[in-house]
């Protein structure tokens, strides 16, 4: 390949294997609550106006660009868009996320789940990525996401927010053939739905499986990963790289990475160095810093980001947190770990 | 040792490395909301009211071991009990959990604990554990237990439950010296709180770090271990047995094995055969079965139960969830687990 057509993206080099000169950083969460710029379109518009309003998503999507020297913008948008284009209907309470009115509980309510052409109900989603793309400076790459079949679905089946997943769980284990249905349901509505991202312009895909660390490695194994691993069988065609994240999932990474993503997310309750030891040091990761730490002093960021970019030595890596940003977080702290991470003097060995 | 000194309660002659004829089993909060004389108690007395009534405490801490063939009793009480000795005044709220007032904000609210002493207004416990022991059957292992420093702290810094610990990890990190001292006082008092038991009656404890989890490994190791190091290295000359359990921990797990405690409880995020690979086939485990399974049908509860037992392999081990028994439990399941664990073919190999 001719250096001409080389991806310019620093996220994107990095995914391909090729050198870089500096470690690609970009935010879970970056279009938030912590930017008051987000703030102040909120106080207009809701959640799901914005992210159903090409322009705003688009605005939003742009704003932490605008502000930070980010190496990828992230498509603004909501795990949970996909289950009102099949037929699940919900909204977001003050203070306590995703309502569901109808959470599911039979089999036959995955039935009933509209999936044929339910990726064409999410066309505004599509639309945004196009105008995104539009005025994104070429070096920054824009990521695609959706929230993988076990998230989704324990959302679908709670009915909201969990702390034990207790119905999913029970869900799982006494109807695993309505689960089955319903994974193989969401498993196949998510892939169209990265595809059509894609085809509008995402040029890296992220799968947030954000709450599978409440599973042990047996229901990971055998209720969750063949339906994540369709995705990405799935994505193979589409020639980007893909994301694989969640959280709490030291034990069973392994098995993450082999239900497929080129990148690994991890959280900050593993050590990259451990990570990459059990992994193989050609395995891309993503992460890892503490969200929380991002709320504390100068200092403290500081001692946090210097700590995940001493376990780097020179593997490939995409630094970002754990998990999403906090609304409370400092814009001044994200400044600062990405002054960090730039004049980090260690990237040489990367490229 | 003539056989006649040997103890009788399988939990402990497992401790000691001695042969038992069955699995020892019991439940961690089996003394609790889910069963209805437990609740018929609740409509006429406070939570608080029971755990500082001994006769109250030792009823309920036997309502369990009246119905089901369990292997040990634990004193009912709660972790947050030594925040009142310590002059820091909580109340349960209803569906809320504890709720303190005057949650730790500086060095000075450390400084201000009433650590003297502080063992000395828990005698109701003391007393429970008594009155327990007089009515036990011999045959009964009586654990007593306490919150570790980590878990206390974070209650004391939050004033309540969290989900991101941020005070807490904010605190850990930017008022290192104030976190030692409110550590050292933690496991200073924690320490002699369990000597205190164990002086009472109690034939082994359990030291409860059910939150550290929500830390990577080089936080534990800086701003916990130590602490926790302290309280096991304390009780070496208790001359009893201790366990040492928290959740969500499997990124450090060697790192609580080396801080100290006979025996290592886990919870069902882990594969208790990963782990004793990594800590040595001779570690002593406990759990760790999921409390949701406990929620299911009795054949969801068999084949869960069915899933922990077969990793056990001859390897030392007591049965247990990965983490509290659920209020919603029917108590028909914690019958069938304690059933499926006496009948299980493979403890000859542990004898």
């Amino acid at each position: 390949m001719s250096t001409l057509h080389q991806p310019r993206q620093r996220l994107i080099r990095i995914c391909e294997g090729l050198p870089v000169d500096s470690t690609p950083i970009w935010f879970m969460r970056q279009a938030g609550r912590y930017l008051e710029e987000y703030r102040r379109l909120r106080q207009r518009y809701s959640m799901l106006e914005l992210c159903q309003t090409p322009e705003l998503a688009a605005e939003v999507t742009l704003q932490p660009i605008k502000r930070f020297d980010l190496d990828a913008a992230i498509i603004f948008a909501d795990i949970l868009l996909p289950l009102q284009a099949l037929g699940v209907p919900f909204y977001f309470a003050k203070g306590e996320g995703p309502v569901l009115e109808k959470p599911i509980q039979t089999p036959q309510d995955v039935e009933r789940l509209h999936t044929t052409d339910a990726e064409e109900r999410l066309t505004f989603v599509y639309d945004a990525i196009r105008l995104v793309r539009q005025s994104l400076d070429e070096k920054i790459a824009l990521i695609g996401f959706a929230g993988a079949p076990f998230t989704v679905a324990s959302y679908m089946i709670e009915g909201g927010h969990s702390r034990h997943f207790a119905k999913t769980k029970l869900f799982m284990h006494e109807q695993p053939e309505a689960w089955n249905s319903l994974m193989t349901k969401l498993s196949t509505v998510t892939l169209r739905y990265l595809q059509r991202q894609v085809e509008a312009g995402a040029q890296v895909v992220q799968l947030f499986d954000s709450w599978v660390g409440t599973l042990g490695r047996y229901d990971y194994r055998t209720f969750v990963m063949p339906h994540s691993a369709a995705i990405f069988a799935g994505l193979r065609d589409a020639g980007v790289p893909s994301i694989h994240f969640g959280t709490g999932t030291s034990t069973f990474l392994d098995l993450m990475k082999e239900a497929g993503g080129a990148v690994i997310g991890v959280d900050w309750r593993v050590d990259l160095d451990e990570v990459w030891k059990r992994l193989g040091d050609t395995t891309i990761l993503q992460g890892n810093l503490d969200p929380v730490t991002m709320l504390g002093s100068r200092q403290t960021v500081s001692q946090a980001v210097r700590r995940v970019l001493e376990q780097v030595k020179g593997r490939p890596h995409i630094f970002n947190l754990g998990h999403g940003i906090l609304p409370e977080t400092p814009p001044e702290n994200v400044e600062t770990a990405i002054q960090q991470v730039r004049s980090w003097p260690e990237i040489g060995k990367q490229i």
